[in-house]
């Protein structure tokens, strides 16, 4: 499986001259960050992006085959260099899901003859922050390349695990790789999971599914990484939906849900609360029961109390030490229970003295700190007093709407941060 | 009530030379947006911001007097400046709130006396887009003032509709009225709703509460102005904080629940479905049942299929001729079932087209469209086609998920825009 994530050489098939084809988009962005040898192939051109291009009959020995090029064309050609490759990733269309059942039979004699794993088809394929593999035929002004991280991904769509990835960048998630997979007509879903689980660069897996293809297998699967996963397919209409997207068989989703709930599985509800739960168990692994709350606005910490009531947590009892450190730091209208209400002329330094007495409370697992940065004290500082937090043991997740002026700060802290109390509760209660 | 948004002059009780002052802010705010007269008074300045400074003793005739000055002082120079007013609306905190009985008494008997109106004490007062009134003592570089439109708000917590303001300027949200009421000792919330009810430039009516003043009474109230309402303070953690916030007596939240039933409010579950929810409403008004899905990314189709049957809608069925049309506009890979998938080369003609016939179908209700910006032939144009949509009779939503290079596409359109497909049928679901 490596040879689809960190190959020592990949040659690209349907390198066209036009920039706009797939195969030239997934040349540029290799160029751009791939670490191995790249061999463009195409017959009608000497070179492209500054590499020397061949063609299928003289393109040298290489791990890892990306075909971009048509149905029929791709198993003419792997028919052809088959003995040359390890792996060929199929990003093409037009197999089985369209009919073409004739097609992936001699796609897989042929993987069988030459003893190569064939990914795909029909996908965008992989990236590995580490190595620079991307093969999702994206333009990098479109997706840039992500940032390097312990969180590796997998989907059932390809579109789908595009715009998570890049919704990732907005949120500060690091990525180690990422699985488009397609028709499953060799690798599968199981074997990606069963990689991910042992690959020393993965610490978190995301998982966007509509189908699986064995469920009954995974239940065997070893492996504790934490794995979050994004459901599609979940009622009537969902599920007659996906059998058009992937042709998957959705199923019942109640019996998915057990698979799940076995596996330790956590489901996320949608989009951004998988990206959140990713960010939250990408940064700690403890069960959070006991929340402190510090906020500048009374009704924020009025909603936030009542999300972690819902979400199945507590409000944390204070230490009576915590409560006289901060009755000594703070002016008299600062209310001291919990939530710690600095009120509106609340100040970074305030916020630096309630999360830091509340993460050495021993009665606190965990902090939501509640930013409204329409209160003209909270300067920009607070952006350095919120990321100082950061790497420490305990969780510290930001409640901060976007705004005119917020917006800007919101982007510059590297703690999870939310636009509202619910996601906040949400974010800590995925913890465990 | 008319004096509280639309006076003919204001005086300001606590206009400090210094800059950071409630006061000061407030002059500020005025002198930027507000279109009566405005008298600072401070006895102790000649001139602030281009005015003349007056002393409480000769401060003229104002319809409103805004006190941004101690509790106690307010009380005294209320009971000096009474006559000259038709309306005293009072920021300062420190009344009986804080156990000060005394001074409430006081205000009450001055208000009585010379037959004033009095708003608060302990808020953030009043906003009108229209007269330009501002009291919000937030400095206009961190909340500037909003853009005009037909939705009015009422909050029991000043920082929360200073944030939801902020908040409702991201997301296009035009704003009438903002009234954060504070104490209630005079002008209660019930009146203020009376009053948004009856003003002709207010459509909908958002509002923030912890805790009703007289719950009977709004069972009585007339006007069929759609109410949708944030409330805080619904688990026994929420209350207890909503206590030591406002004072306020929660309750129990099913009882206020039942209220809101028989009022026909909606009941939003955060601030962001609170925001979404005012935004649909105040452009629509018709329920939707059947709903039309157009996307370019199969998983975020299927994730919509799923939200839509969720939220008690169903996929709409596309009409024979709907279906020719699309059959004969596109290529054959497009899948023309509900969801119509455009897939990966979606183009924005190819969305003009499919929810222009949508809109046109008989059996669509309303239209959730898909826009996955990572994909390179959805080029900016895509802003001008779903624009052109604007104003229409049926709904149109757009998910577009935010990145690198769609977040800055998000903020140019104009229709309500959410990040996920949950969200999307959500804002769909609340109309009636």
């Amino acid at each position: 499986m490596d040879v689809f994530f960190r190959p020592r050489s990949v040659a690209v098939f349907g390198a066209s001259r036009s920039l706009d084809k797939p195969g030239r988009v997934i040349l540029r962005n290799l160029v751009n960050n791939f670490r191995g040898r790249i061999y463009p192939v195409n017959p009608h051109a000497d070179e492209l992006d500054g590499l020397k291009c061949y063609s299928p009959a003289d393109v040298p020995k290489a791990e890892l085959g990306v075909f971009a090029i048509p149905a029929p064309a791709v198993v003419k050609t792997l028919e052809e260099v088959g003995d040359r490759l390890k792996g060929a990733l199929i990003v093409a269309g037009g197999f089985g899901e369209s009919g073409r059942t004739e097609l992936d039979r001699r796609l897989l004699e042929t993987g069988e003859k030459h003893g190569l794993r064939i990914w795909g088809p029909n996908c965008l394929g992989t990236l590995d922050a580490h190595s620079g593999l991307n093969t999702l035929f994206l333009p990098l002004s479109r997706l840039p390349f992500p940032e390097r991280g312990n969180v590796s991904i997998l989907s059932q769509s390809g579109a789908t695990v595009a715009a998570v990835l890049d919704w990732a960048s907005t949120v500060g998630l690091g990525v180690s790789k990422v699985a488009s997979y397609g028709n499953q007509l060799d690798v599968s879903d199981y074997e990606i999971l069963e990689y991910f689980q042992k690959d020393p660069e993965t610490d978190v897996i995301g998982f966007y599914v509509e189908g699986l293809k064995d469920g009954r297998k995974l239940l065997n699967m070893e492996g504790d990484k934490p794995v979050v996963v994004l459901k599609a397919g979940r009622t009537g209409s969902g599920v007659k939906a996906a059998r058009s997207h992937t042709g998957a068989l959705a199923g019942n989703y109640e019996v998915f849900r057990g698979v799940a709930r076995q596996l330790g599985w956590h489901l996320a509800p949608g989009p951004e609360e998988f990206l959140m739960a990713l960010k939250a168990r990408s940064l700690w692994r403890r069960k959070v029961h006991r929340v402190g709350i510090v906020t500048c606005g009374g009704g924020f910490g009025v909603m936030a109390s009542d999300a972690v009531e819902k979400c199945g947590m507590e409000l944390a009892k204070l230490s009576e030490e915590s409560l006289s450190v901060m009755k000594d730091a703070f002016p008299e209208r600062v209310s001291l229970a919990n939530p710690v209400d600095l009120t509106g002329d609340a100040t970074p330094e305030m916020f630096a003295v309630a999360i830091e007495q509340m993460l050495s409370d021993r009665g606190v697992d965990a902090v939501i700190a509640i930013i409204l940065l329409q209160l003209p004290k909270l300067h920009a500082e607070i952006i350095d007093v919120l990321n100082g937090f950061r790497g420490r043991g305990k969780p510290v997740v930001v409640v901060s709407p976007p705004g005119a002026y917020a917006s800007g700060v919101n982007e510059l802290v590297e703690l999870p941060l939310v636009s509202s109390p619910e996601k906040a509760a949400r974010v800590l209660a995925v913890l465990d």
